[in-house]
């Protein structure tokens, strides 16, 4: 099965770039530096569907996603989640926190209305990302 | 730095075993089908702070407690999840979903009131986690 981005991921992000295994795509979210891994791999929705190098491969990725939302401005916890209950689509979450932002301590999905990116702060965040 | 499970998690749940990296542990909430995985390190509270064999390991104990929950009596969707805001411990949740059950589709965490289980729903899920 091929792999093609589920139309939901799509309207929600902005490309950021295709890693070994992962398409690594931009939350349209300003509120948390949040980016979103996606297996380019087709008809995976659990992570333990994915074959033991792949899961190896995106382990690998996640650690890097981590390393550059934990360098963001103010961020003092990486939050790591694979839920799909909306979008089946196997996608892995990695954002950064801190005490105070809008949904500390909780978890971020589906608290309060996404805060849309201005372009130019979107493109120097996305540049920031390439970068590393 | 010797590992000892947070105070937190060890009033929160109970010992199912401990796998190669990680202590497994049954979350006190039986709304959901919900593993906690704590690697047994001192010290660390991100995923990209464990040692490249140790990610693999997790890697593979994430998708053998995946594995397990996804066996529950209808489950639907795993998910998973490294948060960390209230518990620094690195600890990663891996618990089933199904539509219609309490939190659906959002996030479990810090949603409602955990249901705590019965001692003998308690032993009969221990001793089922223990025999795969």
């Amino acid at each position: 099965m091929t792999f093609a981005l589920h139309p939901r991921l799509e309207a929600d992000t902005f490309f950021i770039a295709d890693w070994p295994l992962c398409r690594v795509l931009l939350m349209n979210d300003a509120r948390y530096p949040w980016l979103i891994l996606v297996p380019r791999r087709g008809g995976i929705t659990e992570l333990m569907d994915l074959a033991a190098d792949d899961r190896i491969l995106l382990t690998d990725e996640i650690a890097r996603a981590g390393g550059i939302v934990r360098g963001r401005p103010g961020v003092t916890k990486v939050n790591v989640g694979a839920l799909g209950n909306l979008v089946p689509q196997l996608h892995v979450h990695v954002l950064g926190r801190y005490p105070g932002d809008p949904a500390w301590p909780g978890p971020v999905w589906g608290h309060g209305q996404a805060v849309s990116y201005e372009t130019s702060a979107r493109d120097a965040l996305i540049a920031a990302v390439r970068s590393l």
